[in-house]
């Protein structure tokens, strides 16, 4: 079965669409500023349950993915719209009110404005379409497609919380609560995202919504390079390090979980110097061979983009 | 229970969003245009059902909403982007790519760029959000807010054949070819709608969407205006009168059916001389009152927004 990745790319070239493919679509503003726009369509029982997250929780996470895809080119978010498809029993009750309040609790903080959407009947699920619009300096926009063979391989924060956070959800194991946390509240990385911008250092980046080693996927087909990880470097949650003392199974959930919403970024060497005080951990090197390694105990394995597909 | 109109309002009034409520949202871009941004969600047996309408139909329907808001505002479209979640048993056949076509069809007359989206599994139904980003002069976007006691109302092309293309397709009556494609492939009004932006004498404006009545009550409720449709007046399409020879019920299709995406628009009886080129057809007369009001043979009614609503 075709993939996601594969129908895009697919449509892309079908109807020649230059500007489809990365985090936002890059979009001409005046003489500064270009526009940074981006959609995403989360449904019920594909992208949430509502048996594992309060109304709020899914109105916070559906910005907080959005203003991901934003701060993976350095941009500032600025607008948003939101369509949602809501079922008739959720109608009239507290649902939407809720959903709202976790919407703007996050809104607030980067001073979004709610200026539109759509609201249809759905006949079963919840359907949610976030759509945010945010600027960048003109040209500055970082892009997955300027990674270059030698330059190190970055990302933010840690790794594996968020899928650690499902898997409690599943089992109904509370006492996780910093991971469920993770998985329900993810932080978008914003403020770094455009202190890298600025900084002008970052070759491509991308955030990790599908997975670490499919989203490394993406940067390296998107830039036309490989990449090695070596997984000494990789900054597991120790939260998940605590879970599953089997390290194979961390470093899966770290490498394939997804939902971490942290930045993955290259630098070239030249400009590496610059990044040394911001939170930020390398994990590995770009390749010009075009394929992606894992590196253990001095001996080499195929990566394999087993992140989360659709399709 | 309560419309979304009315949780519009209510949501609009919690956060303070003063940018909500409009065709599209009106949002800063240089020195001389602003923005307009829309998104219409449509989610199956909803919007369409997949027996009645073909999937190059869905896909070039899709645009056309949007387009159509982008016209309600006097605006020129540029770029779009669409959300898609789409059934398992849809992603394996040619129903995408029919889709597409179907769009690109529609985008390729207005030279509009499909520039993002999303696409997601959906457990059953085929959901779809479009996007539509375009741009007006500065400050010169119609909105629905500026209707005046003693403007005119003027309406483009016909009413009621959207309407009766549905109940054709729910009959199975084929005959009716011409009204089926009225409602599967309308035709948004964004030339007209440029057309009365530069002329400057369109003091409100909106799309007929929901309904004619429906609409109307909403411009009026934007502009604290009341209005008066006089019946002998409305261009009621010539097909649903031969199906409908009851003049009632080919009224009712005329003032509730929806889905037309005709301009529904004001205009200051100062200017009204600079129309009489234009293919509108005055039907009335705002008012002061805050009621809307139909008046036929010398007596007059009240007027119910009796259009499409969700809940």
């Amino acid at each position: 079965m075709k993939s996601e990745f594969q129908f895009i790319q697919h449509i892309k070239d079908r109807f020649s669409l230059a500007s489809v493919g990365d985090d936002c679509a890059v979009l001409p503003k005046d003489e500064v500023s270009d526009l940074l726009m981006t959609a995403d369509l989360l449904i019920q029982d594909v992208d949430f349950r509502l048996e594992w997250a309060k109304p709020a929780d899914i109105g916070y996470k559906s910005l907080a993915v959005s203003l991901s895809d934003i701060a993976a080119m350095g941009g500032t978010p600025r607008w948003a719209m939101l369509s949602i498809g809501i079922p008739k029993n959720l109608w009239n009750n507290e649902f939407l009110d809720e959903f709202y309040t976790g919407w703007h609790f996050l809104g607030e903080k980067f001073a979004i404005e709610l200026v539109g959407g759509d609201i249809s009947s759905s006949p079963d699920k919840l359907v949610i379409d976030s759509i945010v619009i945010g600027e960048v300096l003109k040209g500055k926009a970082v892009r997955r497609s300027g990674a270059g063979s030698g330059d190190s391989i970055y990302v933010s924060g840690t790794l594996g919380a968020a899928a650690a956070g499902v898997l409690s959800l599943k089992e109904g194991a509370t006492e996780h609560a910093y991971l469920i946390q993770k998985q329900l509240r993810p932080t978008p990385q914003v403020e770094l995202g455009k202190v890298l911008m600025k900084l002008g250092i970052a070759t491509s980046m991308i955030d990790i919504s599908d997975g670490l080693s499919s989203d490394l996927a993406h940067v390296c087909e998107a830039s036309d390079v490989g990449a090695e990880i070596e997984v000494d470097l990789l900054p597991i949650d120790s939260g998940v390090k605590s879970i599953f003392p089997d390290p194979d199974e961390a470093l899966r959930l770290a490498m394939n979980g997804g939902e971490d919403f942290e930045l993955l970024l290259t630098v070239d060497s030249d400009t590496e110097g610059l990044i040394h005080d911001l939170p930020l951990t390398r994990i590995g090197t770009i390749t010009d061979s075009r394929t992606l390694e894992l590196k253990q105990n001095g001996s080499i394995r195929e990566l394999l983009p087993e992140g989360f597909r659709h399709f």
